[in-house]
């Protein structure tokens, strides 16, 4: 291997004995363990975004970038570009992860026409290719970046101009070209500025018209070149927009229906979003998974005190427990899905090193929260809450109302002369304080381990 | 007319050179007046709620009721339910609204059988249907409350026991006899407790496909016995529950939508529940309109600082401008919907002119809205803003897309030579600044008139 | 022992092999233990609170309590207030704490008049006495409801009634009596109805006038009695009104200080009322301490994407690690503070022994977040963070700033000519992902000992 | 006068009856009306904010910025620089402001040393100069940028590295100086970086006392060059960092006082930043004029749904009354306060133009409250509102409280024996709901005028 991530060795697995502190290694993710009945690296299947992790230059609205790279000398646009593809693959390597995902932009400078853009990312991407060649590395999914440039102030898909969304249809027949070159086992659209500023401007129903007929067509070229990546939509509720049309889990599920996408399109979902929607990452993922909507996942997480997308990497062993219980209840995150991290260091973790550390502790978070969640799942914790609970419905009068044999008429006649005490015994206690302090259990003995 | 609430006249339009400060007197509302081909009352069709202006007690968290009502007197609670009834309706007439709103157990107390609570409620009910005779007051909806008694602590058609569940269809099936005595015009399931305290310990798909049958034996009912009411869902993201079921408008579409209940049931919009749930009461509106579903509406409005339900009678003109002009876009609110005023004055508002005070304000502010969305309708302001912003979608490339006529090939082909700056010169500035100045103008100018 | 609170036994420390699931027990919690030279018990001093461990019927705004006690019985309200003491008294024997917390109106019923409320009161205070003789409980704090009654409706300390101002002031003589006759630590006062709903019919300034007023005829009157209790306020930003005075610590300490109170008031802090301000429990308890104004704590949790106070029992250890890790710089919680739990189970968790179970995990979350900020300070791991990163502080220029011997003028002559790249290597990343990396393993790695 | 935003004339006074979308005009502002006894323009003061309209390009953490500006044709920096200004002086005369802010680092290109930023920034402020002296414009306030550039990401007068700390004391001695020569009539201090990401690494009390030091010395050398500015401290509660110390109006008058601060510094408070920290804009003044402490204000709003700074422009009427109301009770601003637009157009209203309608909405929204909060005040109606209120505070039992001659026992003495119901008689209603009535009818009557 090469040595361009300079005093930075292969991290292995060391353990819980020592912390990062004390040296970088993981604790927990230990890829080739089995974990009910699959390698740990299958259930998570981890990926590394291009764009924070290559590109971002830890920017906020208040400040300029304070990253420093070690491919920072490399001043031509171009040059830069490729050089940077040398040190993305390297960085997989030393971290130990499969798999990769991008957006066109973030890899190769725009030109003054589609052409010219084009032909810039076709000669990242073929560094790309030929590096997956010499280290297996897969691309978990690849994107194109509809807000950044001011064409998309508007929006691509639900631009106002059609000549801006007939360019977005453009960028994004090539970004599907790329993701069958890369052998791209999904494709993310994430609607950025899908939304609106104000809703006194807006024709919202054409606009989400607009965007589906795109998705449609994006799915017809795909299939007509024989990229059969797994189609994503990835929610957010507001940020850049006021108001994005794929609000959360739901209504992104109810515009699928809307507009007969859902046979061929599924979910991305991203902790820090379910945050600003008003929900936990836990629900977002279970409102796709009981819908068989499940796609993939962005492993972030936000500040519930703070108002605005932070991306963090994830490290709350709560929310990556409750995640991936969730994931171990649908068998798989989904068809292809993995865990990529959309996630970023804080601006003042600046440091390349920092970029090591924020992986590792966003890997071995979730690493740390498939154990758990194996550990409640293998002990029946869980399944006897829910068995207890639901005791109900799973034999005599519960059974036949799920099976259609009872109506109005013949539950009154049942009901009609219970008295308040006989109903009122008819309830149970939830003891939830009891289930948390048994997860708190099961978080600190698993873990130990 | 009867002198129960004594002290008050009948409230008429005075016309907008008083204040409340001056005296009782609608400055906006008059409910003959045309507005738009449609006289302002039925544009409007005010309701009010029971629970809040007659039963609520004005109590909170940390407090007990402060309200006095003339009926305080009577101390039995049949008596006193009776009673009621005569306030009521005067309070109707003096107020001069055409509608009311009631659930099952604001009218009659609850006896220890199912039987006997029905019983209870028959009376009042002869009692209504008495004095609607009399006055030709109609009813807008009616409900059943399946969330107060401690039986339905965790939930009534989500409830983990079957017994309760059952308990609950038997409830709602007098419910419904009921509505169809009152000649209801609508049914609303609120779903209060339709939801979950957490996830750890909820079957959610379960719960929802359970409350979704219950939704379909209701209008089997509804049908089965000829009541005709126009069956609507009432969306609320949280509170009392962590996490309800019926979050928002979008979510609600699509569990109707999952479970085959879209063609039979529509949305009732409540502005305090829209804020909560992280949207403004006029997206709600509009994605319930957009949908076809929207069905009628719960006037009220919170506070944005607040985090809970605090059911303020409405009095912001920007967003009852807003309200009505989705109102006047749909024609109507809904096939039979009206505004309910599911408002409460604040607990230091506790005498009983304060709620002759509290329903003006609100009834003045949505007729002042409607006011200002007709003169921006009448002037085609904002029709001139959106046909402008997307008039590249009504002819040449735009037509072309939304016909089906254009791929990704093709639209390549147009866009792959296309320079930034030809880009660029496609979008337009928004000028929402622009916007907001003129709608203050409206406001302004058609409410001083 | 009797053996009201039937079926419990006392509970005791069993390790952390169990958790609740199998039995109640202490998993965390050893009273006798020593902590960084302390007992456990004298680090923590848990208090139970009266009014929602014993009163609380686990209503909320939608309905009617659900919990079940064992002294439901007694149907006469002074019957059923002397029962309850025995109740109380054997629920601390068994839970292990020695403290307890309460405020007059949950002891005994509120009478016609103060005279009577104050005789009801002082029947239940003889047998608390007398309980206390025989247990050796401790009263960590009194307090007054001065914001039930519907009197209060506008505040107490705040009222605009003069009158009610005045009854106010009496009804908290008694109460500073009833904490000298108990013995009680500390004196709180938290303002549930101090503060506004609107700031158009507020006078702010002569309202905060007044309640400084009465604090220091408060501490006047408890002075002439000899009562030498610490006087603490309690802040909470909202709810029941719309805005409350002691909005958070920074707001309290700055009122305290412009009245004159800050030498003999403290704060008390509660963690969900510091999540409604818009912070973490961490921050106002290190906002306290840092100004040398930490009095006690009330230990309970929210949940952050809900807008009102739940007073969760606090089972996040991540929350717990971070007050104790600042109880740990103080040396104490406050001089005679304690961990009160202002906490109540989940309506859901409605049986008498849920109550058991929410105060273990409550104790257990602190007793174990106790263990890690110990073991995080034996190791000098915070420590050594904060010597690295105000390294240059502590000699040459830094020490020479701090001492007074710079100023604008020098400081220029230094710095003028400096070149943005010897600025820029001053700076140092935080590497904040490292530091929750090493925090999650002293959690770990602590607990499992 | 030139030509340079060609297309636009000097806006006027044109009254209310035509609004913006027919063409540029005030309806409300009349900078030489009278208004109780003072000027508009006397009252309101405007200034133009440098950083927002004439630096801004609209980016967004998700987008480049969309702004176009006529001076986008100079490409070298400082020919950029110093031609803006010319633009910067027609703008304020065409639309007719007496004011301009500025910060350093928005005037200039900043160098590798400071002596060469200073270099820079002084031609600049030469021109700036020149352009006063011809136009008669005044600074209401500058400031300096410490938070923007990546040796401040830390913070700067809280940074850990005491040589970044001497850097901004520095670079802040020449803002003063630049202060001092353009007659600056304030001088403000925003706290951008002054805060934490993490308490874990964190010496709060340390970084405090360090900034409250930097303060001391700049009001030492503002004194010492005779630059009589009156010092303001500008409140925000997070973002850039997850915590600033400089929260809200309380907080920061805390720290003043314990600084020793509060002779010498006063507050500059900002709607969006007020809604931010869970507070109204009206909170925010109310608690500055109370404590006199009301120094100058940045007119902006925020969206109370969205969790980041927006900044827009104000068009809120609520808002606007709320505060103008605020500043009739304090009789000014403050001694030297204005209205300062720290407000940008949204990122789609990109034209030149946009800058125009965006600075008019703001002013008559500012200029309107002002109208509004006057006729209240003429009238008496808020006054009379409050008189009558705490009436039983002016004579009697609350008089002698308030001059200090009842203690708890006088005042048990004459309570004791008082039944519920005389009590309860004390209380009032509030009536809000008839308020918030009125003062819609005030909006609309006088503005309609
Ligand atoms: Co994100
Ligand atoms: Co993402
Ligand atoms: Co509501
Ligand atoms: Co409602
Ligand atoms: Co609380
Ligand atoms: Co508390
Ligand atoms: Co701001
Ligand atoms: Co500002």
């Amino acid at each position: 291997m090469s040595d361009l991530w300079q005093g930075i060795d292969k991290i292995s697995y060391v353990g819980n004995k020592g912390s990062l502190k004390s040296g970088l290694g993981f604790q927990y993710y230990n890829p080739e363990e089995e974990i009910l009945g699959k390698k740990m690296k299958d259930w998570l299947r981890f990926s590394v975004a291009y764009w924070h992790t290559f590109d971002q230059r830890l920017v906020d609205p208040f400040g300029d970038g304070t990253a420093t790279r070690p491919y920072d000398k490399y001043t031509d646009p171009m040059d830069n570009a490729l050089a940077k593809v040398d040190y993305a693959f390297e960085f997989y390597q030393k971290l130990g992860v499969d798999y990769l995902c991008f957006h066109d932009r973030d890899l190769a400078p725009e030109g003054d026409t589609l052409r010219e853009s084009n032909a810039n990312l076709d000669k990242v991407i073929d560094k790309i290719v030929e590096n997956q060649k010499a280290t297996g590395m897969k691309v978990l999914w690849n994107t194109s970046n509809l807000f950044t440039n001011p064409r998309f102030l508007s929006g691509a898909g639900t631009a106002p101009s059609s000549k801006i969304y007939a360019y977005a249809c453009a960028q994004l027949k090539h970004s599907l070209e790329v993701g069958k070159r890369v052998g791209a086992e999904n494709y993310v659209f994430w609607g950025g500025r899908e939304g609106y500023e104000s809703l006194w401007n807006t024709e919202m129903k054409r606009e989400q018209a607009h965007i589906a007929k795109m998705f449609h067509l994006a799915k017809d070229y795909a299939d007509e070149i024989g990229f059969d990546a797994q189609m994503l939509l990835e929610p957010k509720p507001k940020e850049p927009t006021t108001h994005q049309y794929d609000f959360d889990a739901a209504t992104t599920i109810a515009f699928m229906k809307e507009y007969g996408l859902d046979k061929d399109f599924k979910l991305n979902l991203e902790g820090n979003h379910a945050n600003l929607a008003g929900h936990t990452y836990q629900h977002e993922i279970r409102v796709a998974r009981e819908a068989g909507m499940l796609g993939s996942l962005d492993a972030n997480q936000g500040d519930k005190l703070i108002g605005w997308d932070i991306d963090e990497f994830p490290s709350n062993l709560y929310e990556t427990t409750a995640a991936m219980w969730e994931v171990v209840e649908n068998g798989q995150i989904g068809p292809r899905g993995g865990l990529n991290f959309d996630a970023k260091p804080r601006r003042t973790s600046w440091q390349a090193e920092d970029l090591f550390y924020s992986h590792i502790v966003g890997m071995d978070s979730f690493a740390a929260g498939l154990r758990v969640a194996a550990a409640m799942k293998e002990d029946g914790f869980l399944d006897d809450v829910l068995k207890t609970r639901y005791a109900s419905w799973d034999e005599g009068l519960g059974k036949d109302i799920e099976d259609g044999k009872e109506d109005f008429k013949s539950l009154e006649e049942k009901l009609l002369d219970t008295p308040q005490a006989e109903l009122r015994a008819a309830t149970q206690s939830d003891h939830l304080e009891q289930i948390k302090d048994t997860i708190n259990h099961y978080i600190i003995q698993t873990l130990a381990k």
